[in-house]
């Protein structure tokens, strides 16, 4: 808990300098003392395992199983999938020895030259490769598909520049992995995934997302298609919030996963996979926070209601605590979580900011006038809007503020995102818009990857996506003046 | 799932083998192509997220909060705590590379020289010192105790021979770290958390445990107080079910971890840290199962009764399976997991033993006679009692029996645990029930690690636990002769 709340950096003078106070200062996450490896503290953790039980659920509402796979992988594992290993190879940890031992010199502990292992071991960047190893043993036939796994767990990717959250070496996340029978099997359910994580990030985050296809460049190391969801931050760039993948038959092949089909016929199994992770704590922070700290929607918030008396002496801080914790029970009943805050080593004024920047949505304050008029005080976050209001019929005030407030987040977002949505026909309008304005920008692209790599070196935008809803429209492409068939989605992003 | 059900090994042939075969067939796990690591099946994972979810509520119900510290720990914070290292430096991954590349001589990837890590990173076997170097930040006076924070991870000591669940290279647990004001404080902490494995293992897992305090000689590396719970195994061997140390200010002092005190002094900050691991599915299976394969306890079956329907032909089949999913609606009601195995490519009697395997608390079988009867077929899993009883009144009754068996499976194990402790007041004797009888020894120690040391050479036998609850009892030590105040637990053990 910060015991001094400074100010945080303005968000118009510097975004990332705003972020990076906001996580820190608001208790999220600070980094450690391992080089891009992040501390993930209490009032951070407990967001992330509301997101984690609520996309459990949905996997399980889905079909989904959870399992536990090997953290560490062979290297020559690795090698099976060219395109896997040409695209995660250059940010591994690699285990080479698996003991310490003393110094003969007598300077503390060395690794030990002798306990060398023979293949080295990779700290997994994501799980294909053990994973479709071990689904060699567990398939044979039709009747054992399809398997339907997932996975939370830790990853590590050895990133050069690092940020809380949004790219660190390690991070947690949920991998998908799963096996199908038929292409068309596989194709559906790489589809149901990126649905289901639209749903979670605009019905429980907040964050509206546009659903579409990854470009050839874009797409996962080893896939045949790249679904994503991307979201716009306030600075207007946009994030990559989750893929799923259709993998097609590339890592059956790789293990030589296959089964005998209902024509009796060997066929290589169909794969997809899919995963979103503690990046999605960066989207959430960014889409909706504000110059006094976070703003969290009440279906993720760890506390949803912060009570907070005003009293002078003891008598008076009994009797105010006595009628809010009539309240707090009333609300608890409902599922509502309550924190009552009679710190009495700290000002009224330094709670309300701390709430503020903790992003609680809902703050009730009662003082002794308040006692004498039946009335309390109420602020929501997301607007600030403070009213004094009767303490009659507050429960169920406060209950429909949790849906209300929920509903305002994601609104302001997709008003925000939708006025972020620029169409552009020319190359120097792209480059002016994203200068000027940023966000999204709907363009026609050539579909080669060439043209989309030399937009990239040039102006920092890459395709996010190829919206699943893109109208067929002729035009021609911004950069190559060639013929295109629809609008891609253009932005700067993290 | 298992294609074709094998016999188990037969548990008094061999029980180590047993195990296995019951581990591997009953779905719960299976060792990987990473030596020492395991894969989680989905069915085993069911039960440990059963555990976790049940850990975590008493966790947060005691104060404590969930975070994440990082995967890796530097080298040098090994060396910080002198006894630590010791403990742990023999069997530690170390990270040494960040990166691969293609072999230039074009034999797949190989480990690229130029990416070699200034400092070699260790892969966490515990977390003492990383969180202590981490908390060293979040602590600088008495407000800012205590500090109760757990972490759901992996970890890693890297085992020679290993088992399923019992000892892998990579288990998950979870890892309590908390710093208070006071020792006292401090062990009241380590005191209390001990007591949480006590009523999780013995009310959940349905397995008795004895609470007491490690010896000097057993104790965690860089712990003062090391309090233990210690299961019986079917086989009487021990196995340590769960530890909470009480550490003194030996991390404090290590990473200079001071606060200010209530009278403005500085002072190390005590500490305690404790945790249960994936080691308890290996106690969960051993404890109560047969050589029909699991018996799991209803609180922790991720399917708590299987109905299956008995027919011939489709319209039987749907007239059956009307009625058993009209009762499966009620349990369902009533919080009860319940799946309906209407398979028709395998006999009635290969799921029968198939959801013995699993350990299925409650079968419930209906065919055409029972539908004209009015009766339901319903056979317990801990004494495959086999029973013909009424419809009416079915879902009332196996409501009961979930309470019944969860009870029945505990005093069983407990029966069997008394059974098996037994006092001994000589070296011989001791030596004739360990080899005849085996099970918990109660028997006079002098207090030495010389002497439990050379109890340990000669019999393998080592001191489980000083329970807590042993009485005062002057007698004469069974290996030196040397006088004794109360007499110790002894075993051989997992």
């Amino acid at each position: 808990m910060a015991k001094e709340l400074k100010e945080l950096t303005n968000k118009d003078d510097s975004y990332s300098q705003w972020y990076n106070d906001l996580v820190v200062k608001a208790g999220l996450a600070e980094n450690s003392a391992v080089r891009g490896c992040m501390v993930i503290k209490p009032y951070g953790y407990a967001i992330w395992e509301k997101m984690q039980r609520a996309l459990d659920q949905m996997f399980k509402d889905t079909g989904h199983e959870n399992a536990y796979f090997p953290l560490f992988i062979p290297k020559s594992f690795f090698s099976k999938e060219a395109h896997h290993v040409e695209g995660f190879a250059k940010e591994c940890a690699v285990v080479t020895h698996y003991r310490l031992k003393n110094d003969p010199e007598g300077k503390g502990v060395i690794v030990d030259p002798a306990a060398k292992l023979e293949e080295e071991l990779i700290v997994r960047p994501t799980s294909e490769t053990i994973i479709w190893n071990t689904y060699k043993n567990w398939i044979q036939s039709y009747r054992d598909l399809p398997i339907l796994c997932n996975q939370w767990a830790n990853v590590v990717r050895w990133e050069m520049r690092t940020r809380l959250f949004l790219r660190t070496a390690e991070f947690l996340w949920q991998e998908g992995h799963t096996a199908h029978e038929t292409k068309e099997e596989a194709l559906a359910e790489a589809k149901k995934m990126i649905g289901v994580y639209k749903d979670f990030v605009e019905g429980w985050m907040g964050v509206p997302v546009i659903v579409g296809h990854k470009s050839e460049n874009e797409r996962f190391a080893g896939a045949e298609d790249t679904l994503t969801i991307e979201a716009l931050m306030q600075d207007g760039k946009a994030l990559q919030s989750g893929t799923s993948h259709f993998l097609g038959q590339n890592f059956a092949k790789a293990f030589d996963v296959q089964f005998a089909n209902r024509e009796g016929k060997l066929d290589y199994v169909w794969a997809t996979s899919w995963g979103v992770s503690t990046r999605l704590m960066g989207a959430l922070i960014m889409a909706h926070s504000d110059n006094n700290g976070l703003v969290l929607p009440p279906k993720l918030a760890p506390i949803q209601v912060v009570m907070i008396p005003i009293y002078k002496g003891l008598e008076e801080l009994a009797q105010v605590k006595a009628r809010l914790e009539g309240i707090a029970a009333e609300l608890r009943k409902r599922g509502i979580s309550v924190k009552i805050d009679d710190r009495d080593n700290v000002r009224s004024g330094f709670k309300f900011a701390e709430y503020e920047l903790k992003g609680v949505p809902v703050r009730l304050a009662m003082g002794p006038r308040d006692m004498a008029n039946g009335t309390i005080e109420l602020v929501r976050r997301d607007t600030l809007e403070k009213e004094t209001v009767p303490q009659e019929g507050i429960v169920d005030r406060v209950e429909k503020l949790m849906g209300d407030i929920q509903q305002n987040i994601f609104d302001k977002a997709l008003r925000f995102r939708d006025s972020m949505i620029t169409r552009v026909d020319t190359y120097d309008e792209f480059k002016r818009v994203l200068d000027e304005k940023g966000g999204f920008i709907l363009a026609h692209w050539d579909g080669t990857v060439e043209t989309e790599v030399a937009i990239k070196d040039e102006t920092k935008a890459t395709i996010r996506c190829i919206p699943f809803d893109a109208p067929e429209e002729e035009g021609v492409c911004i950069y190559s003046g060639k013929p295109s068939h629809r609008r891609v989605l253009f932005a700067r992003n993290y």
